[in-house]
């Protein structure tokens, strides 16, 4: 059952739910588990098929709009709806529908070793006509544009006239909920059907956006049995494929189609025919085998095995799966806050990329890492006209939430003024220069992104008593906004600084070429290098010494404590409950702030200054985000608490499969989903990655009898096993590597290395 | 010169400022100086007649809305245009118009000391018909609901047919600029005409708002000589009436109008009716005389008679005059940010009322002041619903704009942040009570309002050290928000926790029935009197010993200052220029700060604390709000330097006149036009009201060979005068005073008394 997922019920909020827990994806397309044959009426469904980055942009209103204010945003499209299969039994045409007639069994399961979904349905008409259903859905991790259903009828009591009517439709709009003014109906339709045909057995579909004049089309073909009619009905922006046969033994029907869009391709029409070609040879079978194929190379450096706890091996699958599911993996994209599993935050890209998933891939599929750093080379350019906009003289400020690389963000004091993530960005650029050592990498990209964004800690910060301190920023903690010195802020751009330094030097060493044209290009002088170094050297670090903490700036520690007593459990999330104003007027987080500083950089304080800087933040953070336990879950495992880090990490990893947040019906929480992958990892295990190398900590949970999981470094491959002894440390693949394991340095080979487990 | 303002240009950017200039105002009703028959087409007009608090209620929309974001605001609406006489000459029907044909003099005045506006015409149309046209407007401070036009037309070489055409026009939109984002066009046009009839000579047209239900009424009829011909046609939303005659003498037309909305009137058109029963037999001229007779009695005590500088003595007197047009004189208005003069800042009401214009009515009209009071009482209950709304267990939170008592701030962190708008109106309830020692009203309004106000800050503030601190607020400068213990706010909180404290005991003490009463009322108890007494002793106030002046707050000290050497002029005001990210993260001021703190409270510091903080702020503002300068010249003249405060208090006077800030046809600036006075009465006669009495301190500017003024304190008529060598104060009405002149007690008798000038 751990690689499988399974829900069968038929009520409005787990069908919901189930949406997003069984949709299809591959990174470029996702579909939402809806029913092919729809629902009743009075079932609310968010039915939509995605594709990543493809959007369209959008009027943000502002009560009062004031300079630098984005005035448009961009948010993904619901493209075309090709989920459609309807079946009618019998003469008198009775559909089916599982709210209808009787259920006999039903069953509905994810398969994420195999990289399907699917329905078995034995049904009974109203009218007593029996057959049995077999419908699964793939989206191809090898074809990124095909997105193909297979539909298996069984007769059961029932032989007659079968009508099987497929529609693929250009009527789409995104969801509104007329409850949540967030929706502004204004914006739910975007797309505009500019061509339709049916052409000989492609019926072929284009919409196009109304201001991002994207165009996505849907051309779709069909694999059928020899003895079935077929005929195709064009209206204005759908078409149905009614296929009418004698249902006498099992008949199968795959609905193959090809999702094509204008970022990616220049002529989708003729790009979806010629794919249609190169698959012509293919059926569902040798389809499903390619994805097989597919995942069995992901499963072998995603998978954590756990023993001793089947509900919590299932959790990380699932979310080990809908990560991959969901990840950007061209130059277009990235993957989305909600992934491509619905509309929650609007398709927007966020920090969540960079700091608590980008980790994942850069140990288990690097290529994966390095097209993530590659989708922010590409909005570089958009991100130094940001920094301009905000009045910067030079240096790159990423945009908080974005698509296609403006800031989407309307509200500042929780968005543009988390200027953090440009430094989150050149963490993850050095991150995957000491997991790769790729220097041709850092010099074509990473370089460029240092610099520009040391550039901008230069302009944002200034000197005062001799430390250089970064004022009017927020922190990731979102109920403490607009803050001076905020500690996570301050410690991640002196990390930035430090690091652009130094590959300013290395880069002026090892490829003076390199350097010479890239100083051309930004007007680098050495005295920005002296700069960051300075600025870096001297940063500001808040500390509080009577307490031995890192106050999370400059004056959080001033103020009042947040009446947690008087807090009832509805009144959480508090932000839903109290003006932001009130919140940030309190001593209380929405997430972990300095405690992901001191995950992220350890080294820069002393473990008693963690230690108590983490008992300080635990007590007054509320965890309403739902990238906060993981963090939590880590470092209380270098803490040595461990029960404390099992009982947040047992928060996070079901979050979704158990709808614990209640929302998982907007989309799966991605980063929380990679939280659990670094919960064990960096958290159970240790795992670091630092200039001195790779090190590792690992420790083992108590519930579990043994744990083990494999990671790229350096190019080679490391599988560790932690069992209630040993540890155990052997390459898998490439050549031997030297970590570090607890204190001693070790050298990996073949043969594994074997040291006893620490506690 | 000095009691008229005239302006002939004919361009159309000094028009539309011309429209602001010589708006007719009583309070409650204003109508631009729009030219009664229309402007070229291509000419931009602003034509507008506005209702105090006549509003419609408009959605708010957020890119991104949170918890307690208003979600509705309201919008002064532009109501029922009265204006329209049009002329035409001879049986061709050529039309009067500045634009066409030849102006052969012509002189536009606003009487200043007579309470009218007068356009005299000597124009020859294109064909050359001469006629000679004397046009003037009135808005009675006698009949609030009355407006009324005198059109006098003398031939000159032309004798013929002369056709009038007076329009009332129900079909009217508020102003929209396609350029300003700011003015969503969907709230244009909110009036729907309900009503229309011609009724014997009366013309009547009812208004409806969309979504505030508000209706307003104009009735109008007219003084006509005999021998004309009068027809009237009614169409769906206007009145058109057509007047022809032969001319050949002298020709006199009198519109006069009646508006009259539901916010006052149960039936608006009965009583619209009633009024022009009860002004049946006057006619313009009697109308003029009792508008003379109400301004002699206002400018008795308003007027500050200037000896030395003619522009400056018509600018005070332009800006008093005003004030006078645009003040709310019932229970449900206020005064607007641009009083009744135009649209800008929708109509709200701000704090601006509180401390720039409320002490001008307080010394020289003090039942307008008593008004202003009673109306933010009306608001009180709103107010109490506001602090719940943000989360305060107790107290009244005022709003920071508003017309009928909800927060209509789009934009929190410079609006609803500004908490010290509480306190503010909290201070004029204490000048209020020190300038007049009315303890009925203390009792009736006074204690509620200061008691429920006392509860925010106790609610909002905490201790920590043993200090009573305020954070996450916004003070009044709005280049620095939500900062932890703003000097200014936590200075008036202090206040206003003093304030609220003494008069729980003089209720307790004086009049202990009332004190039963509004304890139940209040649910009041004696642990909260010690409350207020004990947080306003601990009250926190930034102080840096090393500099010895008070800091803006917290950590404004540390932060860089605004590099105003590379700033350039067409930068500013910088809030069109920056983000307010970027200001917020500088040492930069918009407006007087702490500079107005030691203003408003100036015992609280020792005069060295204040003179440094003048200096330190005074480099760092740019005083791109009008609120600023006058506070500048207060505290200059305050410290004696007398030139600064001079240059300072030019800025002043003539800012709407001279339109130096560029937007005085989007409404006069009311805030500065009370500065004005403040800065001659509180800046150059260096009067402060307090606990311990009336204070005078006068200086002479330079540039003056004298001054004077009148002022009401404690019942009593003072006449202030201050020439080269004495300053002399004498009892103008009432009894005898006592008052500190300088360092000395003296008591005002009817017999002057004389003292040396201090230099």
């Amino acid at each position: 059952m751990t690689w499988k997922i399974r829900n069968n019920e038929l009520g409005e909020q787990q069908l919901l739910v189930n949406e997003s827990l069984f949709f299809n994806g591959n990174g470029y397309l996702g579909v939402r588990g809806n029913f092919e044959e729809g629902y009743n009426e009075d079932l609310k469904s968010i039915r939509g098929t995605y594709i990543n980055a493809f959007h369209d942009i959008i009027d943000i209103t502002y009560g009062e709009k004031l300079h630098a204010f984005p005035e448009t945003q961009q948010k993904l499209l619901n493209v075309i709806d090709a989920q459609s299969i309807e079946l009618r039994l019998g003469d008198d045409q009775e559909p089916f529908s599982l709210f209808t007639g009787e259920v006999l069994s039903y069953e509905r399961t994810l398969h994420m070793d195999k990289g399907y979904s699917e329905r078995i349905v034995h049904w009974r008409s109203p009218k007593g006509k029996e057959v049995k259903l077999t419908i699964r859905r793939l989206v191809s991790f090898v074809h990124p544009e095909l997105f193909t259903i297979d539909y298996k009828i069984t007769p059961v009591n029932f032989h007659g006239k079968l009508t099987i009517i497929s529609t693929v439709n250009g009527d789409v709009s995104n969801f509104v909920d007329p409850n949540d003014p967030r929706v502004a109906s204004g914006h739910a339709k975007r797309l505009k059907t500019c061509f339709i045909e049916q052409n000989g057995e492609f019926s072929a579909i284009v919409n196009e956006a109304q201001r991002s004049r994207l165009r996505v089309a849907c051309v779709t073909n069909y694999l059928l049995p020899k003895d079935i009619k077929r005929e195709d009905e064009v209206t204005e922006r759908a078409i149905k494929t009614i296929l009418t046969t004698n249902l006498i033994e099992e008949i199968n029907v795959t609905k193959v189609n090809i999702l094509t869009d204008t970022l990616r391709h220049e002529d989708v029409i003729t790009s979806a025919y010629n794919i249609h070609e190169q698959i012509a040879n293919q059926n569902f079978e040798t389809m499903l085998a390619e994805q097989k194929h597919y995942l069995d190379d992901f499963w072998k450096y995603a998978d954590i095995e756990i023993n001793g706890d089947e509900a919590l091996q299932q959790g990380i699958r699932f979310n080990l799966y809908h990560l991959l599911q969901s990840v950007g993996k061209d130059r277009y994209s990235n993957i989305a806050a909600k992934g491509l599993s619905g509309e929650g935050y609007e398709g927007h890209y966020f920090w969540d990329t960079e700091i608590y998933i980008f980790p994942v891939f850069l140990m288990t599929n690097p290529s994966l890492a390095k097209n993530l750093l590659l989708y922010r080379y590409s909005i570089l350019d958009g991100a130094r006209a940001r920094a301009k906009e905000m009045g910067h003289s030079k240096g790159a400020l990423f945009p908080w939430r974005t698509i296609s690389g403006t800031e989407c963000s309307a509200y500042y004091p929780a968005g543009t003024a988390q200027y953090h993530i440009s430094a989150d960005i050149a963490y993850s650029y050095i991150q995957y220069y000491l997991a790769t050592k790729d220097e041709k990498f850092l010099q074509q990209f990473g370089a460029e992104v240092l610099f520009e964004t040391a550039r901008l800690w230069i302009d944002v910060g200034h000197y005062y008593n001799g430390q250089f301190r970064i004022d009017a920023v927020t922190g990731p903690d979102e109920y403490t906004c607009i803050v001076n010195n905020n500690y996570y802020t301050n410690v991640m751009a002196k990390y930035n600084l430090h690091w652009a330094g130094k590959v300013f030097e290395l880069l002026q060493e090892q490829a003076p070429d390199v350097f010479a044209a890239l100083s051309e290009k930004l007007q680098l002088s050495e005295s920005e290098h002296t700069e960051w170094i300075n600025a870096s050297s001297l940063m500001y670090l808040p500390y509080n010494s009577e307490l031995d903490l890192n106050p999370q700036d400059d004056t959080f520690l001033q103020k009042a404590v947040w009446d947690f007593e008087q807090t009832k459990e509805d009144q959480y999330p508090l932000l839903l409950h109290y003006h932001p104003l009130t919140l940030y007027r309190y001593q209380v987080c929405k997430q972990a702030d300095t405690v992901l500083a001191h995950f992220l950089l350890e080294d820069e304080q002393s473990i008693e200054t963690i230690r108590n800087s983490y008992h300080y933040y635990e007590k007054i953070t509320t965890h309403d985000s739902s990238l906060s336990s993981c963090v939590f879950s880590i470092m209380a495992a270098k803490l040595n608490e461990q029960e404390k880090a099992y009982d947040y990490f047992t928060e996070t990893a079901r979050l979704d499969i158990d709808n614990t947040h209640g929302n998982t019906k907007d989309g799966l929480h991605m980063a929380n989903m990679g939280g659990t992958w670094l919960a064990i990892v960096y958290g159970f295990a240790g795992v670091r990655l630092k200039e001195a190398g790779l090190f590792l900590a690992p420790s083992l949970p108590t519930a579990w009898s043994g744990y083990c999981f494999s990671m790229y470094y350096q190019g080679s491959g490391l599988k560790i096993s932690i069992d209630a002894e040993l540890v155990e440390i052997e390459l898998i693949e490439g050549s031997e590597v030297t970590v570090h394991l607890y204190d001693n340095e070790v050298t990996v080979t073949t043969e594994p290395i074997k040291v006893q487990l620490r506690r």
